[in-house]
């Protein structure tokens, strides 16, 4: 499969001599542990995005500070580029390696240094899982907000890198919101502390800009999170729709009454049907879409919310409102909603996971542009997100053996995001710009704001060594790839009229 | 009042022909109105930090975008620095002007572009008030969070440029947390967009970046902020402790339940009884400590919330808790606070506001500290704080008359940010660096952060002729200015352990 595949980096990349690089890293780093060989790099050619795969030239695992940083000095020192990856479970190619570059493995930094039930903070080596930190605070009633789907096996240091999401984030914030300190080293080998112990930090705010960069900018070393206290209860309410339209509108209905879900997801009848084969979670499978919406805190806070979203619901039309009747049946609804992308999976030999964001009032007119573009280019489209942030996942079915297929997903997949950015939203919410959605920054962004982007980039990595090609395209990819400017919607969408 | 001042700018200013400078701009902009008589310049010569005052060589007060960008081309080509500056309400002389520099006054831009109730946003131009915002909203149930206590007067602008907290932002945020999306114009007249519509945006996050940048990286020409459903109801309990510790330990516990107040503030005996006296708002004159702690939202989560939090008062040691039992007492207990500023200048000739960040779990410490401090330079200093951010206001009270009471005051001011360093916090919570701290800064910072600050700062303005000599202070001054460098409080404090 090749779907969406740029084999070009931006840019020549220098040629790296891999015997001369070999025998410099075990002199400079005798304790290092390095893969050179073919069988050992396969398993590091890719990260979740699997549909892009390059065999890096080297793959490193250090396990100490000092390693890291005389790693990084040569690199500097030679021109050799250096990819950062933790667990590799990212969605938007970001950690793929370099045929001509270094696979700088984080995944040994793994212990929790410091949990700290007073501060309520915990500080963490970059490999740490993201799970593993909530399990830690939790003996103290506290844990770790932030819980992209992948969190058993992603690590914190990705989780910055990308500045990831997760059901709870339209209460809880992204990663950066979940953050108070961020140890770097840059690719000269310097340690930086970007942001404080304190909630707030003078001078620029590097750490809010460090978070989702992509690697680009340094070398995760050491990570300071915040916990929250663990709410004593959370109820999830499930309600259907016969109309997507009026799901959007109770959306909009609760947020207007002042209550913050801990989580507010939709989920489309094509998503929800495959969730009911797959995982028996109770979803109406005649709904046209169901919203579950989790309510978090104390009791009686809980018990009101409950009774204020219920009545929103239904004055939004839902023709059935159910509250989960105790934990059990409330893990089956989320069950369903977590494991909807493997269950669409199953609908279709392949599926192209799309990421965008939009302003939440927009939802009824993507939606209708979404099924209309996939009526068109003749796929089905399953639609799954998180609706309280605007942040869709639209997923593309197609069969990569059935001769244009592959192409109309490509096509649709890019045409999605486009109309994303041509209502005033983003090609990404959670997910990472990474290799995949490179050329989406064209569309983006204009000329202007790309060349600041690279003057950022440049002030942290003058010679442009950390994960190049990835995050930030060149103003000559742009070019070549001529993307449609549709900036901040200012240039409308050639057929955004029609939605 | 000469405190704290710095006369000198980093680096040579470039020595400005004023009078073909005032040529070049009539010719390049005939439309735009420019002060140069020296009574004319007069009000300009400071911002809310009145102790800091400079004559700027021109003030130009705009009122179109296009004026703005052939100004900016014009300083651009021709080397002249720019400050902008919004109402001048800043307290740390971040508006200052330059002797050598043109004064940019966004106040004209003043106009409400759009108010959306559906997608909860305003879109303002940079000169808008930030209560004008909340008032234009109040027809829909809306208004705008952050609330500094200049808000009936502080512009939008120069919140955005200080990154302008409030006694609201424990909840729900600093200005940086309610920003949808900033205009700015580079200095070489490039429209650039930061943010955008939706909740997340790809590439950097250069909105957070610029977000408290304090007018170095560009000009600010429309800003769109978010707007929040205005809560049901607010009702605020008062409490009052014989000691300051179990202040602090309430402030912990009300966190450590899962509430979060709308504000959560704190004043000691000093500050309370000034403000007593002045307001008469109803205080225990006879308490160490009170804490107010405001909480809002619908009526029967509040009233639970209420009871709860009476209940962790008066478990830490509270001797009393009031809850305002009508609307006027609410008023009145805030009032107090809102006025504990010239409450305070009432006791004292004159008086110095600091703006320290600490962990909260270090209160009783600095407190401690701050105790100590005072008796041994012979200055009263009252405590005023915003208690759920950790964001400290000591009020050190001096005469300038007496011989020797202003280094006195200069000396304890500077050693108390130096212990909110080095305890793990910052120099400062929400007043900005400006020119007022920018020494500070070489104790907050090592050598390569600096450096990474300029680095940052050249990729907008390679010129820096942006507010030069605010925030980021050059490598110069700092060894100068001689900074220990307690850096997040890795290097103690030399009298750390007494406290």
């Amino acid at each position: 499969m090749n779907i969406l595949y740029d084999a070009r980096v931006d840019g020549p990349l220098p040629v790296v001599d891999k015997q001369a690089l070999l025998l410099a890293l075990r002199t400079a780093v005798p304790d290092l542990e390095i893969l050179h060989h073919a069988e050992d790099l396969k398993p590091y050619e890719c990260d979740g995005l699997s549909a892009y795969r390059t065999m890096p030239l080297l793959v490193v695992l250090p396990e100490r500070l000092e390693q890291v940083q005389t790693l990084l000095g040569l690199c500097h020192q030679h021109g050799v580029p250096v990819v950062a990856r933790g667990a590799g479970t990212g969605l938007s190619g970001g950690a793929l390696p370099l045929s001509q570059g270094i696979l700088l493995v984080m995944a040994r930094f793994n212990r929790i240094l410091e949990v700290n039930p007073q501060g309520r903070f915990a500080r963490v080596q970059p490999g740490v899982r993201n799970l593993a930190i909530s399990q830690a605070a939790a003996p103290h009633g506290l844990y770790y907000a932030p819980d992209p789907s992948s969190q058993i096996a992603c690590t914190i240091g990705g989780n910055v890198a990308e500045n990831a999401g997760g059901v709870h984030c339209l209460k809880y914030g992204l990663t950066v919101h979940n953050l108070l300190k961020v140890e770097i080293l840059t690719i000269e080998g310097e340690r930086l502390i970007l942001g404080s112990d304190a909630l707030d930090s003078p001078g620029f705010d590097l750490l809010a800009l460090f978070t989702g960069s992509e690697g680009m900018l340094g070398i995760i070393t050491e990570v300071t999170v915040k916990l929250l206290p663990r709410p004593q209860v959370a109820r999830v309410l499930l309600a259907s729709f016969d109309r997507v339209e009026d799901a959007g509108r109770a959306v909009a209905g609760i947020l207007d009454a002042g209550i913050i879900p801990g989580g507010l997801e939709m989920m489309d009848n094509l998503a929800l049907r495959a969730a009911e084969d797959f995982i028996h979670a109770g979803y109406p499978v005649d709904a046209a879409a169901i919203l579950l919406c989790e309510l978090d805190g104390v009791e009686a806070d809980v018990r009101e919310d409950c009774d204020r979203v219920a009545t929103v619901l239904r004055q939004a039309g839902a023709r059935e409102v159910r509250l989960a009747c105790d934990e059990a049946e409330r893990a089956r609804f989320w069950a369903g909603r977590k494991n909807a992308f493997p269950a669409v999976g199953r609908l279709s030999p392949d599926y192209y996971c799309m990421d965008g964001t939009i302003p939440r009032r927009e939802l009824p007119r993507v939606l209708r542009g979404i099924a209309e573009l996939a009526a068109e280019y003749r796929l089905r489209v399953a639609n799954v997100f998180h609706a309280g942030d605007g942040n869709m996942h639209p997923l593309i079915l197609f069969d990569a053996n059935q001769p244009g297929e592959l192409e109309r997903a490509e096509t649709i997949g890019g045409k999605i995001l486009e109309l994303c950015v041509a209502v005033g939203g983003s090609i990404t919410g959670e997910h990472g710009v990474g290799r995949e959605k490179i050329n989406q920054m064209c569309a983006q962004f204009n000329r202007d704001e790309i060349s600041l982007f690279h003057a950022v980039k440049a002030a942290f990595d003058p010679k442009g060594l950390l994960n190049p090609g990835k995050n930030i395209p060149t103003l000559q990819r742009c070019a070549e790839f001529g993307a449609l400017h549709v900036h901040h919607g200012q240039l409308p969408f050639p057929d955004l009229e029609r939605f």
